[in-house]
């Protein structure tokens, strides 16, 4: 299990290669959503993502000997340009397995970081088989995008840094794919702020927590949205974690995603990819059971090509 | 002349209704620019830009009786949300003179704080014609957006906190345009940082302040680029301290700027509006005298309509 202690080493750890991201508010929108609001802004963050502390966490926490081979992991984008940072970072190799369909944003970004990058399908089964070549030739360590307890403590400091700015919120929702981020959220709130309830949201298109939730059991994903960051189905490892800690995984459709992402760059002047927005599109979707509260959000990624951006805006 | 003790006072006056904006880096910025940058993002202050400083602290300083009548200015945009935004603080009534060509996102800004607009024609002489009507009718206190030392000591208050946040920078550089920033910015490095360098980035089509710099008097403006907040020609408040305290006025083309604005949102995930990305424009055109410097950029604003923006990128 992973402790309160656990995290707080987790953040002393990557505390000096992560940004302290910063906390926006926006009257108009604390006016449309009838509630208090605060965005903690992980597109802000280093690579433009939450992904940055998991990986740097967990990069970290190897044995110098398994560092010095590298560091290996299959991943749709944000993860993978983490893992290539950290490794930057720490100079060694990292290896990248990336569905050939992946955003080409999120492909350069590994490049500039100075990651290798091995194209698979986009299915669970080529980006696995391809990342055990990869692991059989290099010896690299494999650093899962969200099933791997070391990321999971790292994702927790988002939550434990949220929790520190700002005082007594209601509600802490962040979005869910992998649930890496979903069960960090869930531990620190558990440790740093028990009073506050969790929730997720999630895209209706790729609703798996939502169902492994309601059935008690993992449920594969259909993974059918515009949110490519949460097209994941939980592990083993997030899903315990999610089912006894999170109250509720609220469900959103891609045209919920893109009004939400729509208002959030209007008026907090910031850049939300799909993924970021959910979070947010699923506040104003329970807006009645929320009304009054005092709501933290988790703009999880700004990783979105500008083109496709314009394109969901209709401009 | 505008003290020290000015500043921090209009900073204790303003700080419970503005936001203590952020400083974002990035490494591939850094990179590309080869010096070590500050971004102090008033793209993220109320209203998206650091007018919400100066209108502020000019509302707070009214006598009470002055308040009550309300509060007037002409503004091709920011301004004129700011003094709506602190006219709805107050309780007051805010009458707002726009050109008729304002970008509709500034409209609305104005309209949602309960401003009254009055059209006039996107000339200096139907502004201050239309203004004239309005005070003479309601008695308003006129704010001008610039040429004010209540407004310029409020807009100080901005690199006050950059020095705050971030010591010993070499240089540090916001946009002109009426100049209210820039003597604001150059009076905090007087009395906060005084090692390091003011200098501004300026539009070419609207490059009065470098001409005035160059002739020692105030040049007329011309009024012809996409950075349709720094339009305007330098006071006789704002000149003598840009005279004294400024180093060098950069300017910079419309195409530098619209690839300045890209490179920001691309690498910040921030929404930059084109005045706001001048500076940042102007460090890179002078990339090779500053090379290895640590440079504070003043990122004064994000209101630019999506559309255009997706068109200036040629999306």
């Amino acid at each position: 299990m992973i402790t309160q202690e656990a995290i707080e080493a987790a953040h002393e750890r990557i505390k000096v290669y992560i940004n302290h991201t910063p906390v926006l508010t926006s009257e108009a929108i604390d006016n449309l959503a009838g509630a208090s609001i605060f965005f903690k802004c992980e597109n802000l963050q280093k690579i433009g993502a939450f992904k940055a502390r998991g990986a740097m966490n967990a990069v970290l926490t190897l044995t110098p000997e398994a560092r010095a081979k590298g560091v290996a992991t299959h991943s749709s984008g944000n993860h993978a340009q983490a893992i290539a940072r950290s490794a930057k970072i720490m100079g060694i190799k990292s290896y990248i397995v990336m569905p050939r369909t992946a955003p080409e944003i999120k492909k350069q970004g590994v490049l500039s970081f100075g990651g290798e990058i091995f194209e698979c399908e986009p299915t669970l089964e080529s980006r696995e088989t391809t990342l055990q070549e990869v692991v059989g030739k290099t010896g690299a360590s494999v650093i899962h995008p969200f099933n791997n307890y070391e990321v999971i403590t790292g994702q927790a400091t988002a939550a434990k840094e949220f929790f520190e700015d700002i005082p007594a919120m209601d509600v802490i929702i962040p979005p869910v794919g992998g649930g890496g981020l979903l069960s960090g959220t869930a531990l620190s709130a558990k440790y740093f702020s028990p009073s506050t309830l969790v929730y997720a949201g999630e895209p209706e298109g790729a609703d798996d927590a939502y169902r492994s939730l309601k059935s008690g059991s993992i449920q594969p994903s259909q993974s059918n949205s515009i949110a490519d960051g949460l097209l994941t189905t939980l592990g083993d490892k997030t899903f315990p974690i999610v089912r006894d800690h999170v109250k509720e995984v609220i469900t959103v459709s891609d045209q919920e995603i893109t009004n939400a992402m729509r208002i959030l760059w209007d008026n907090l002047k910031v850049i939300v990819e799909p993924s970021g927005a959910v979070p947010f599109a699923a506040v104003l979707k329970a807006k009645e059971k929320l009304k009054g509260k005092r709501i933290g959000v988790i703009i999880s990624g700004g990783n979105v090509d500008l083109a496709r951006a314009a394109k969901l805006f209709g401009l």
